[in-house]
């Protein structure tokens, strides 16, 4: 497929038939995505039939992509076990393969996290030295967004998980805020010392004799989360996934709040429709759309997960973040620098554990 | 004391020191709870000069409260062990004390969190057969308010702690929202049984298996919390604490989003005013001073921590929860259902482990 796409091209492998919606939101979302970026191309994994009446509305996409069918799709309600054994000549897993081969830099897929998961793990494998996989996300803040993981692939995690954590984190912040240091806080219930689970304890003992692309700030609380107090925020996959449910659940009771206020009479209504601008600019401004995209960091490879009930607009900006990784050369910044840790860990003078 | 109150009266125990505000806000607030409450008498602690001049203004609250001279206050700053040791003729010391006496059925205090549970665990003692005392707060739902618990107390628990959680947090739920038999969810990562720590799953082995005041209806995830799904969301203090915190995070963050987009321009502003009464409307509902109160749950007494930073309006229902756990007999209940679960415990075939 190589010859397919210009060699200083962004490649983005694009599984079409994962999410409740398939080709319908997934197609229209690449175009949306091309604007403005001229060196992006897509490789567009699933069914061509399905794909075809979508892809031919948009001529721009049409030239700057190349489908590639794929008669098996994975179900959402497909256990991971079991969709790894199905899973040959599937559209997610032939994107995957597309990012192991090396004919693109990052895959997307709107599909089963289950199998999306196991699936890039067997096809990608983990970064040399890296031990688990976890998965990040953007997350907005007052002060800016934050890079936060893991966000549920590891419930179970001891101190060095979380150094390798934030290691993956500080690189995804370089390539997604374009800081060149980003400051890096653990996840805890209190600033001192002595608080805290052990887990996150170990940690903050050694991030700040380590030498990793971010600076370690020390622990912060859940509320530093959309304060947007440090660049990245690290935490095992339960409070991290506990953290990111919650905020979700906030933004869902602050809309019902909102269309309760706002429809309970008339003159509310006629308010509404007054404030229509300021509204509108709070609606796009806390538009959950706009942080789509679950990143499965510490594989080779870029993968990223779309949430299932994607539409266009939330697609789009999945694949935005799989655009800025693949042009920020992520994986291989990973390598150098768990490379370098292991570097660190094998010459440091051993601690008294 | 005893005699200053007739036998029926709800009697409540304030420190009127604590907190950022001291008297200033404490007094005006128990004003606020007198009205519509006929059978509620405050025991207020704390230094005389300073409480007078803001009690001389509620007649009201004159004739149903005394005021008990306490020189000595713990501030903010003090580490627990410190305020532990210098705590004798405290406000806040003899507050607790008018509960262990009987002076007083509950007591309240926005002063420093670390003295004060430390303080009325060793003044009011765990009732027997509980491990470990829980911090709770009842937080806004779409379908109706959740009572939440740990909320930071105990960052490592077992399964056994949970389930006694959940025997708190049922008891509190009758009290505070009126139902008989209160639905109690574990939080995790996601509702497969093989999924999330190991506390989480022991204690999910043995909630349907027990017989206590709630029912176990399985695993909940951080967006059901502000859904209503379950009356108790119980969980350890780690993932309890991240999740409360960043739900005040979002709704902070919410409020940012609000203040700019409705002052971004004139345009904007006048829409503002337009829609005075809904967006009036909608700032009462997100009034997280409505949710003000953690409740220290497990010890021989009902001990309600308000925020340091409450106003009056804040602290009042602080001292609503208190009130209605005082109403409800909570104590007594909790004595009851452990010792009921105890007996459970030493009847039931033993498990395997």
């Amino acid at each position: 497929m190589q010859d397919q796409t210009p060699s200083d091209y962004i490649t983005i492998a694009v599984d079409a038939m994962g999410g409740d919606f398939g080709p319908k939101e997934v197609i229209p979302a690449l175009n949306m995505v091309l604007s403005g970026r001229p060196d992006v191309f897509f490789l567009i994994f699933g069914d061509q039939e399905k794909i075809a009446p979508y892809l031919s509305k948009y001529p721009e996409l049409v030239k700057r992509s190349s489908v590639h069918h794929a008669d098996i799709m994975i179900e959402n309600e497909d256990k991971p076990s079991a969709a790894l054994r199905a899973s040959k000549g599937s559209s997610m897993r032939m994107a995957i393969e597309a990012v192991k081969d090396g004919a693109a830099q990052a895959v997307v897929s709107a599909g089963n996290t289950g199998a999306l998961m196991a699936l890039a793990k067997m096809v990608l494998k983990t970064v040399p030295g890296i031990h688990r996989p976890a998965i990040a996300s953007v997350l907005p803040g007052i002060k800016g967004d934050t890079i936060m993981l893991d966000l549920g692939a590891n419930v179970l995690v001891d101190g060095e998980h979380l150094v390798q954590f934030a290691i993956l984190g500080s690189i995804f912040a370089r390539a997604h805020k374009n800081v060149q240091r980003p400051t890096v806080g653990l996840l805890n219930i209190g600033s001192e010392d002595t608080k805290g689970p052990e887990h996150v304890r170990r940690a903050a003992e050694i991030l700040p004799n380590i030498d990793f692309p971010g600076e370690y700030v020390g622990f912060v609380e859940g509320d530093d989360i959309t304060k947007g107090t440090v660049d990245v925020i690290v935490s095992d996959g339960y409070a991290g996934n506990v953290a990111l449910k919650t905020a979700e659940g906030v933004g869902h009771l602050t809309k019902h709040y909102f269309t309760e206020s706002f429809s309970s009479n008339l003159f509310a209504i006629l308010g509404g429709i007054c404030a229509y601008f300021p509204l509108k600019s709070l609606k796009k401004r806390m538009d959950p759309r706009l942080y789509n995209g679950g990143v499965f960091l510490g594989l080779n490879g870029v993968c990223i997960k779309s949430h299932g009930g994607a539409d266009a607009l939330a697609f789009s900006h999945a694949v935005i973040v799989a655009v800025r990784l693949a042009r920020g050369g992520y994986i291989d910044q990973v390598v150098r620098d768990i490379a370098h840790l292991t570097d660190q860990e094998n010459t440091a003078p051993k601690s008294e554990e």
